[in-house]
């Protein structure tokens, strides 16, 4: 058996995705080329890349007005490509925040808007234990967009609502809890996510935008990260990542064998109320956020001597249980339970941390 | 035997290359996950990364004070990114105008700065038969750069030299001739080449730049395209599409092999040299490049009755000779000769097309 990977990304991916992939490697559907040989616009990929449209479209309930397109450039650049495309003739976009991701996002969108901060969920000394309040929330009825990371994968925060923003388009930055569980994407103007948390490998992101709000990016804007171009042009206004993007509608296939959104958060809410339950339970382990806003897809932890916390993942790594240590920006341990992590990978962490309580703890 | 492909990009990769992925795939270096599945800041990874850089710098020579980066976006994306972290204080920069792609880079930093044209080799039709040449330079001394697209890929034209750009860096767009041939990286201020065609799948850029021109891009560029700010975190400014750069070290281990750029120079003098004898001796097959602008990379013909050019082109790929249609733009056929596309492929090509005109010309 394989390790388990617990990694926050780029993450671990269902086995029988990257069998599939290893064996088709060298021939896809008989084309006599693997994928990655195969011209974006010849017949073979173009088939392809309908059917993973189409397949998303069926897994999210993407509804008709709504455009789904893929990019190069992660989540990180669509923080600036979100502030060309929508800004049309507004000074700025609202932003909340909730930890490192929103934060970063509001930072890129400060250098290219008027990006005015309507909530801060931060403590005095910056750190973030919690998502802002619904009724903390002081919205610009003005703003071009209210722009807000659902789940925080460095600080494990989720937001336990979706923001009510009146007529301001709501973006979220998706990226880590995508299919995670359904989620109705008619409350958003902007989806969007890198792949290599729950959709497949490092290199290509997806963009959900409501049509309406597509239209001409401000001068200067690299065609390729047009919204308008790429939707004019099936996302292939350039070469795009097709091997990236094979995967990733690999990943969706797997994703509707399993059940899709609704069966995920199933099993997505077992394996984290597992370890929530063993971390709650014990005197030794610890979570630092609030109740209602702890991430159910990136699970953080302190070990009551923290000196021990570079053991426990290097122990744990011994074990067969990889990449538990905590993001540099908060330390401690984390434990990211996307979906290709299994019910097993849960318990056998879980019987991992009670070993480990009772030998060092 | 897999077919030949001639594809103009995403390319065919060596046999050996798609078969070391395919048997690497579940398990990299005995880490228990794939490539895809290791986090890039993780010690794996970051070693694979470390010898990658080492072994592009050997293959191509890259002297000590030049960078080596590694973006996503593809060469269109540099476009834009290249003006941005090159522009200082200047106005703007030259462009030579040769091809599609040159004038595609040259449209798109139009958009941000004073792009000037130094020379076209444009017909009165807007057709390109040729470089144009040195003498016919008219360079602008104070110009942040000199912009030129040593082969282009539509039209099948190649410099048959380095433009000589005095005290301003000279740009070059290597995306289909990068290691192909050994090229003397000192003359260069800047070199970017998307990987998809001689180094490995779509989804992955390399830029090579001197490092006294790396300084503060100008305000508002995306964080994750500064070379500045990718050239100090190993770029991995976010997370950078590791299966790509993977596959991409692959390639470089394969050239290394096969005796590095020199010996790809021989190889791909032998398999242009061939083809464009078997052009040049029929009555039927015809190439519009003047002979010393003539690619030996991307080589393009047509027939002379052109109502048969699908058919060439369906024939072929039954006969295993695959992706022989020309580019849109131009029409016709189009061999591209790759490092990964073997002398008995362009044999084979050249057979099929003595065939072709005995019982079609």
């Amino acid at each position: 058996m394989r390790p388990h990977n617990f990694s926050a990304g780029p993450a671990g991916l269902p086995e029988s995705v990257l069998c599939r992939a290893r064996d088709e490697m060298l021939d896809f559907r008989g084309s006599g080329a693997s994928v990655m040989e195969l011209s974006h616009r010849g017949p073979v990929f173009m088939q392809l890349a309908e059917e993973i449209e189409a397949r998303l479209r069926r897994l999210m309930r993407v509804p008709d007005d709504y455009a789904v397109l893929f990019f190069q450039g992660g989540a990180t650049l669509q923080f600036s490509a979100l502030v060309w495309n929508l800004i049309g003739d507004r000074a700025g976009g609202d932003y909340l925040l909730s930890g490192l991701w929103s934060e970063k996002a509001h930072a890129i969108g400060r250098d290219l808007c008027a990006a005015r901060v309507a909530a801060s969920s931060a403590d005095t000394q910056g750190q973030f234990a919690r998502a802002p309040k619904q009724s903390e929330l002081d919205l610009d009825p003005h703003a071009a967009w209210l722009h807000y990371c659902p789940n925080e994968t460095v600080h494990g925060i989720e937001f336990p609502y979706i923001p009510e923003s009146g007529d301001v388009p709501l973006v979220a930055d998706v990226s880590s809890c995508i299919l995670s569980r359904p989620i109705d994407v008619s409350r958003f103007g902007l989806l969007y996510a890198g792949a290599q948390k729950n959709l497949g490998p490092a290199g290509i992101t997806v963009v959900i935008v409501r049509r309406d709000l597509i239209d001409e990016p401000r001068a200067g804007t690299p065609p390729v990260l047009s919204y308008r171009g790429q939707a004019g042009r099936e996302s292939m206004l350039n070469t795009p990542p097709t091997f990236a993007w094979y995967l990733l509608g690999l990943v969706l296939e797997w994703l509707e064998e399993q059940g899709g959104a609704a069966a995920m958060a199933a099993l997505n809410d077992g394996k984290s109320d597992a370890l929530y339950r063993a971390i709650d339970s014990s005197n030794y382990y610890s979570n630092r956020v609030e109740r209602d806003s702890r991430s159910r897809v990136n699970v953080t932890f302190d070990l009551a001597e923290s000196s021990a916390t570079a053991d426990f993942a290097g122990a744990a790594q011994d074990a067969g249980l990889l990449a538990l240590k905590g993001h540099s920006a908060v330390g401690g341990l984390r434990a990211s339970l996307y979906n290709a992590v299994s019910q097993q990978a849960v318990d056998d962490l879980v019987a991992f941390m009670a070993e480990f309580e009772r030998t060092r703890g």
